[in-house]
């Protein structure tokens, strides 16, 4: 039943060409686009692409894909991070880029209904003028399909909650060209299984999102920004737990280690001390976010922050969060022409300190060049390792290092995946991670998706393969 | 396979008194008890009750039944209100009463993890000295596990989210006694199928929840109270509204309808404006509750409020609460002996003063004493119908104002159930509500529980039932 990579069965690339015309493009450079691209995985390009304009296409797709058993891959702005879109047995990518519409904004039930391929910037400029934003940020201008279809999140999670918390429902056209519809626009519901939330973080493996009701939020009246230098990552790791606990409601706090904060120093020229350093964002009216920037910088002196700096213009603002917005460039250039490769831990709060130790101190003894910066509220962080793929004795050691990582995330109760999902690069750990439970996942695998044709060697560890 | 109510299969009902001694009960008054009894829905008693008192016995129990493909129910507190605790086909209540300790409480990573016999309040009093707590209040004194099989919320949801947002993890039993665990401790995770979602609210049907790693929250340093009068729901729709767009934080917005203002006057004295009626609650630093509730009054006088009464004070809290607190029983008071049987639709809030309108209207036309009280700021909403069950009539009225307001609420993209679940009572409404999803859903409960022993009759419509 599976394709070798390359090759369409030639009955479905004429059915597909006559149906879509110039939207079905088999060319080299159209397909190795449509592979993942932005990791250390190798990319493994889908035999054609096809660039569907509505649900009835894309339900038509996948039931003509299934006829013939070929893989049907969804396709946002191509920017996951673990192989989700590479095709290891061939088949069609579904390019949703065209289903763009903002379909209904409801500025009372301050939610909107958007079409996959709609990106977050995007989302954000069109609601400008209503007052409301999407929050969530997890770095990339994703589109809100591949944002729910690997659960993202990013810097804003810690208020806002991640991809989760943000769909209300979805449309999906499920492994047998049906279309379902997981519930409506009512704020909460108790009515019967959360197929909304079973799809989200599915990474297209149960079925293609065509269609969301996500929520949005006030923009707030006004948001304060906070910055401070710690000597130790259990500093900065204890003010955030004491924030937390004290009640600070942080929009975002973000931690750099010395290493990161030496690099954006390099990069643009700023004179942070070169030791842990936390931003802290706080929404809310003038005098909240006020009061909450001011308990932060008490808080943190307690724990013997230095340089402590906030502030509520915006201008300003944008300078303090400077060195957070740099880090992926000032990183990248420690290291000119490294490969960046992300980790994705994500432990309880108590164990951050403790893990970010080791990781730091492992990734030493590798001998690489691993800088670090996460999302503390949450307990996630990413190391960006700086590595030639072109050097076996490197690429080794990376993968050496995640994996020991992953296990030790596990070991202090928490996942390898805060947010960036499973994809190819993670199965291998999901059978530590999640023991028993993998095989239930594979059952509802199984049940929805019998010729497992929907993003087939994704999340399921191999050994679930050969089941189907 | 399925078995006549009030009979186990004897070597069954021997092998289980063997290993349960006295915790293995069938005698008529307890199997009444365990039937469901909170709702209009008739008591349908299950053969026999275990108590187990740890996971292993669960899963044992689990396994036993499932070899004689006999029904197990899984019992909490008594407290849901759809039949979801009834035995149509007979079989085992499996009462976790006995599995009530708190396993660990993490005080810097803000969660705790309890057995699934933990009632709420008592929650709370062990948390009480740590400064945090869990915040969700559903009204009865539920199980931590029931209040998660029913995906349960309450007043304060318009915050801190319903269960579906509490659970960090659960373990479970499923159906072929195997026991899961659905993740662990991370606040976030994008490690596969969202298998926490998929058991929360799934009413026992696809596996029993034996543990449960929930957040808990800060106590709040401050907490103000505010109530208002408006002319009509209208008005006090669109303050909330208002508010919600302008970001103020409400912990709590509740509406009383001028009948359940009049029920609670007669009840205790109070002399409220007989008209509709809000409460808000603020939780913060003493000076954001105190801004947000000048903020809220400003607001709701905007939409001509009166009668605004405001306070940080946690004894005038009390009594500015006290409208609510008395609901239930100021209700019942309006017609002595009635019972009192509770809908429970949600909508999105621009359609809520809508709804609301067109609900009481039929209500009236039908002769029902139908006063109604919701959380506004969630779009969800109580009758409690004054029935006399023993009344044909008035028992097809009320029949026929359920099943229309059910109706009306999907018109309006909402659901039938913001809260309660679908047990039995609303199996009939799901088809309108979820359409093909539904097909996917009984897929996924054929999946994991062929022989359909967990929980039989409950959520999915009859017509699925002949599937198995």
């Amino acid at each position: 039943m599976t394709m070798a990579a390359g090759a369409l069965p030639e009955a479905l690339a004429q059915t597909l060409l006559v149906r879509f015309g110039e939207r079905f493009q088999s060319g080299s450079a159209i397909r190795a686009q449509h592979g993942s691209t932005a990791s250390w995985i190798a990319t493994q390009p889908p035999d054609a692409v096809i660039f569907p304009e509505n649900t009835a296409e894309v339900s038509e797709t996948v039931s003509l894909c299934g006829e013939a058993g070929v893989p049907v891959i969804a396709f946002g702005a191509g920017s996951s991070l673990e192989g989700q879109l590479n095709a290891p047995r061939g088949g069609v990518s579904v390019d949703l880029s065209r289903m763009d519409r903002i379909v209904a904004v409801n500025t009372e039930d301050m939610d909107c209904v958007v079409q996959p391929g709609v990106t977050r910037e995007r989302l954000n400029e069109y609601l400008r003028d209503t007052g409301l934003f999407f929050p969530l940020d997890p770095g990339a201008n994703a589109t809100l399909g591949g944002m729910a279809a690997t659960r993202a999140s990013g810097t804003t999670a810690v208020l806002y909650g991640t991809m989760k918390d943000a769909v209300l429902s979805v449309e999906a056209v499920m492994p047998d060209g049906r279309v379902i519809r997981t519930g409506h626009r009512a704020r909460k519901s108790a009515a019967g299984y959360d197929l909304t939330r079973l799809l989200v973080g599915s990474e297209g493996t149960l079925g293609i999102i065509t269609e969301l009701t996500v929520r949005l939020r006030g923009i707030p009246e006004a948001v304060s920004a906070a910055r401070c230098s710690f000597a130790t990552i259990e500093n900065a790791c204890n003010a955030v737990i004491g924030g937390l606990q004290f009640g600070l409601s942080f929009a975002r706090i973000e931690l750099l280690d010395a290493m990161t904060v030496k690099a954006v120093n390099r990069y643009s020229g700023q004179d942070l001390p070169e030791t842990p350093l936390l931003l802290a964002e706080f929404h809310g009216s003038p005098d909240s976010v006020a009061e909450q920037s001011r308990r932060f910088g008490e808080l943190a002196g307690d724990f013997g922050a230095t340089a402590l700096d906030w502030t509520v213009d915006p201008e300003e603002r944008t300078r303090l969060w400077r060195a957070r917005h740099d880090v992926f460039w000032a990183v990248l250039g420690l290291r000119p022409g490294a490969k960046g490769i992300s980790t994705d831990v994500c432990v309880p709060i108590s164990r951050l300190a403790e893990c970010i130790a080791a990781a730091t101190g492992r990734a030493e003894s590798l001998g690489l060049l691993a800088p670090i910066a996460g999302h503390i509220g949450d307990g996630n962080f990413h190391n960006l390792i700086l590595l030639d793929p072109q050097d076996p004795g490197e690429l080794a050691a990376a993968k050496s290092y995640v994996g020991w990582l992953n296990e030790l995330a596990l070991s202090m109760e928490g996942t390898c995946t805060g947010e960036h999902g499973v994809g190819q690069g993670k199965r291998a750990y999901m059978e530590r991670e999640m023991g028993q439970a993998l095989d239930v996942m594979a059952a509802i695998k199984a049940a929805l998706d019998p010729k497992n044709i929907m993003n087939p060697g994704k999340i399921l560890p191999e050994r679930f393969d050969g089941q189907r």
